[in-house]
């Protein structure tokens, strides 16, 4: 139908989560209509990213600076650390503008089926970060599903020594009704922790 | 948030047809994980396709080579010469394997509103194309807008020398229901042509 760089693109774009093959063909389509407004400044952005990509020292986020914006802002409060499952779950809580603090990315979640113990995460540099004079509290932010959950009670059970020495405060995010959400739409744990939280 | 390249690639990523800024940032975080399997190849693909991107000058087909696959293929029958507005149409036809001979991309319809006239689509080249001695039939395959059909009616006088003298035929996609579609949902055209063309 077309050249191969055309097919191999389609290939790879349709791979993208979002786009399917055809919407990926529309994609491309519109890159060749649009070369100097689109193709050129996307295939750059891509090449400086490739080039640019680090993973932070210090909290495991993924940026084009090492380390990242987040850690190397000097407004952030350091005393806040915001445990996070993945770099989407802090991009979220960033777009929300919730958190003050700095964040410190896992890398997945405890899953015995997927064979993903605490070695694989990202734990041993949060003990040590957790261990700072300076710092006064982890929010403990990952995912209301059952890994996240058992990951979360991993980490309380690792921090419970600072925690006793009263040096550390531990939290965690609340369970409730979204904001915007209506009840009827709701499943019953999520009720059920809505009126146990209620204030 | 993020680095200034990651915050440039979501710009250009969430212009991109299907992916809006939400799912931009899915896929650039996709992207970053996937570093040997998708970021390299998807952003090789692109440099390619942006340095060998040609617009084939028989068809007006854009394609990595020129003249285009279609053109350069000795299995396409160059008697047939299948009209269509742009190079997703082209495409489309490809998918459905409908066409045997070869393209002619016009690059758009005719439409007062927006200035575009016969001069800004690529109709002088199909009246020179359609002269050749080899070309048998046009097939005008514009879209069923009011503006694609305007566009196949001037095609149609465009070739009406080459037809009186009976050296070419000019033929029109059929209306009519689509394969898999129920009557219900259909709009009264397309019905009326697919009763007035009952065969």
């Amino acid at each position: 139908m077309a050249g191969q760089e055309i097919e191999t693109l389609i290939k790879y774009l349709s791979r993208l989560s979002g786009l399917g093959p055809r919407s990926a063909r529309r994609a491309v389509l519109q890159l060749m209509r649009k070369r100097e407004s689109l193709l050129n400044p996307l295939s750059d952005a891509l090449v400086a990213l490739r080039d640019e990509i680090k993973i932070c020292e210090i909290c495991g986020n993924i940026d084009s600076i090492a380390p990242c914006t987040i850690c190397a802002d000097p407004r952030r409060d350091k005393s806040i650390i915001c445990v996070v499952e993945d770099v989407g779950a802090l991009w979220a809580l960033e777009r929300a503008g919730a958190v003050q603090g700095c964040y410190h990315v896992l890398g997945g979640t405890l899953s015995a089926l997927d064979g993903i113990g605490p070695d694989e995460l990202n734990l041993a540099a949060l003990q040590i970060r957790a261990q700072a004079s300076e710092v006064r509290e982890v929010i403990v932010a990952t995912g209301a599903t059952v890994e996240g959950q058992a990951t979360a009670h991993y980490i309380i059970d690792l921090l419970a020594d600072q925690k006793e020495q009263e040096t550390l405060k531990i939290t965690r995010l609340a369970h409730g009704v979204p904001v915007g959400g209506e009840l009827d739409y709701l499943d019953e744990g999520t009720l059920l922790a809505a009126i146990k939280s209620r204030r």
